[in-house]
């Protein structure tokens, strides 16, 4: 699969959208709201540059995409006037694969994105992949990416036998049966793509920049093959295999397809940044979002309780679907994917019952290190 | 007519589509390319950036979008071979309203944009209008626009008589039969265009940069109602009133729509650029540009040259439906665009019989002019 082909979420605003179908994503940005604004905030204070130029990295489409860059204007202009200095002006740089719904961006951007009137807030489109330079040299004062990283540059290689049959049979991802060399392959993969996005980013950022980052990963101590971790995945290939077994197309469709994706743990995370050297940790901590993660409580027992999970279910249903589709139809055909995901949505609902509806994130907070004097 | 919302080339790749419709912009864009490689070239000798940032403003979609860009990079990689200096990074400012097919461009950029292999060019979307602030102070290089400035930022107000009835009845432009009042608007809201565009302009490039201008425009002397200025707005206002006075749609649609265009003299150029002040003009003149410009032959007579003129009418009526349809679309119905453009087909062919098939544009390359020390 060539990913950065490939790869991009349902654009438009449609029932199937990104647009329509990111609720979750924007609860995990809200959840690190406060962090990353005062982490934007130190961005600006470390050399109060007359533009503060901002990226968002896999920006993808719909509010969200603007909804970050808005809320650090307000906390850079909240802290200028607490300051009594005078606020910069703002560019924001909106970057995703070529394929992301752009059109659909800039239509929002008139009524998304305003700043205090006497000064200008520009927003560009940088379609491109973050696995690469996208930026010139020392360009950018404040990095953000949130429910993006956890992609992979590429499926990892080394997932076949000698015989380029595949490891991974029946799976889309990592999971319980996954066999130490593909855990090893994708864990290669991630520490490879991870390591040099750093090294993008490190040429890109001015010293004493920050960048802040979100995105699926485990907690300390949880293994890649967690069910905590997997389930969303290992749902999907259920819903797959119990369509191979009813002849909707050969089982080896799903033995090939494995997800250009990866959940890495704390630890992992620490272990690339402390290697790849250009960056200070600042914050590095898991967490857990779920759609009622912002209401603190939980909803009743019984009937009522069983409603509730199935509306997380179906939202849930409807999230991966607007983000994976496009990788899915890729490989498999367009016309089944309304039957993958009705039976994924019902797969979800069960799961639901006995655990909980939420996904782990982890958030890692980074100072680009000043530069050693030639 | 909002113009920031409704104005924008036909987006896609379909039959109707500017992609598929703009020989002419690309034919009136080469004729300068010597020019404007030169130019660009002598930006980048005034400051040797690491980065040079060259904004295209008016972009539009299809390959026009990215041509001329790639012809200065290898422009100023050609310059830096013989000169034994290594060539900058490249940085692609892309600009057009917001309800540009961006996307499309997007998609194109891989194939389209390639420089030096172990150099950086990288290649952003700006979405807005560029009579306003795009930019981020002292930030461009080199600024390019290729067909746009033609395109007033609205339809010039002062077009009505006291009782708010318009006063350019049957046009869509000025034309023979135009009032002086109308003459006058037009101008008064060309001037304040173009000096708020030269203002905006001025702020955003850095001291010696250089800004290379083509658009629709008349030569030393031509009065701004000449019928080599207005014809193709004439022969559309002629199509237009067939159909009214054939009852497809009342008198007072036509007379209640005026193009927010103009195509100002070289005389008009230079009186705004010397009372704006922040610029030096380096090249200012017209030019004619046609289908054949670049085989610079003229074809045989008789049924040939019917046959080559009647050419000439189709792609003329196809490019201006590619320009103008969203504004037409807006104002009139989308149904009756069929038939308005196959219409306007048959006149251009007739006006073509008796008229040389060619249209007249301006060129100006200017230099920023160094800032007063503080």
């Amino acid at each position: 699969m060539d990913v950065k082909q490939v790869l991009h979420m349902n654009g438009g605003s449609g029932d199937t959208s990104y647009a329509r179908n990111s609720t979750i994503q924007s609860i995990i940005a809200s959840l690190k709201k406060e962090v990353r604004q005062s982490e934007a905030v130190e961005s600006y204070r470390s050399s109060s540059p007359d533009c503060l130029k901002i990226a968002e990295l896999g920006c993808s489409s719909g509010k969200n995409a603007l909804l970050v860059a808005s809320e650090i204007i307000d906390a850079v202009e909240q802290n200028c006037l607490r300051e009594g200095c005078s606020p910069p002006d703002f560019l924001i740089l909106l970057n995703d694969l070529p394929s992301n719904d752009f059109n659909s961006v800039f239509s929002l951007l008139s009524d998304q994105l305003q700043c205090e009137p006497r000064r200008n807030c520009f927003a560009y489109g940088v379609p491109g992949s973050f696995y690469g330079r996208l930026f010139p040299s020392q360009s950018l004062d404040f990095v953000h990416s949130s429910s993006s990283l956890h992609w992979l540059s590429q499926v990892p290689r080394d997932i076949c036998d000698q015989l380029n049959a595949p490891l991974n049979k029946g799976k889309l991802y990592i999971s319980k049966t996954t066999p130490d060399e593909v855990l090893e392959a994708y864990y290669s993969q991630f520490e490879e793509d991870f390591s040099h996005f750093l090294k993008c980013r490190a040429e890109e950022m001015v010293d004493g920049g920050r960048m802040m980052l979100t995105f699926m990963g485990r907690r300390i101590g949880e293994e890649a093959h967690s069910s905590e971790s997997c389930y969303h995945w290992d749902l999907l290939a259920q819903a797959l295999m119990d369509m191979t077994n009813e002849g909707f197309f050969p089982k080896e469709k799903v033995d090939s397809f494995d997800a250009p994706y990866y959940a890495p743990s704390v630890e992992e995370v620490k272990k690339v940044v402390l290697s790849q050297g250009c960056f200070t940790i600042n914050v590095l901590e898991a967490f857990a979002a779920s759609w009622n993660a912002l209401q603190n409580d939980e909803s009743g027992n019984g009937e009522e309780n069983r409603e509730y999970k199935a509306g997380h279910a179906g939202r849930m249903a409807n999230c991966v679907r607007a983000v994976a589709e496009s990788m899915l139809v890729s490989h498999f055909e367009e016309h089944i994917m309304e039957e993958v995901f009705n039976r994924y949505q019902n797969l979800l609902e069960d799961y639901y019952l006995k655990n909980k509806p939420q996904v782990t994130n982890v958030v890692v907070s980074l100072v680009r290190n000043p530069r050693k004097a030639l």
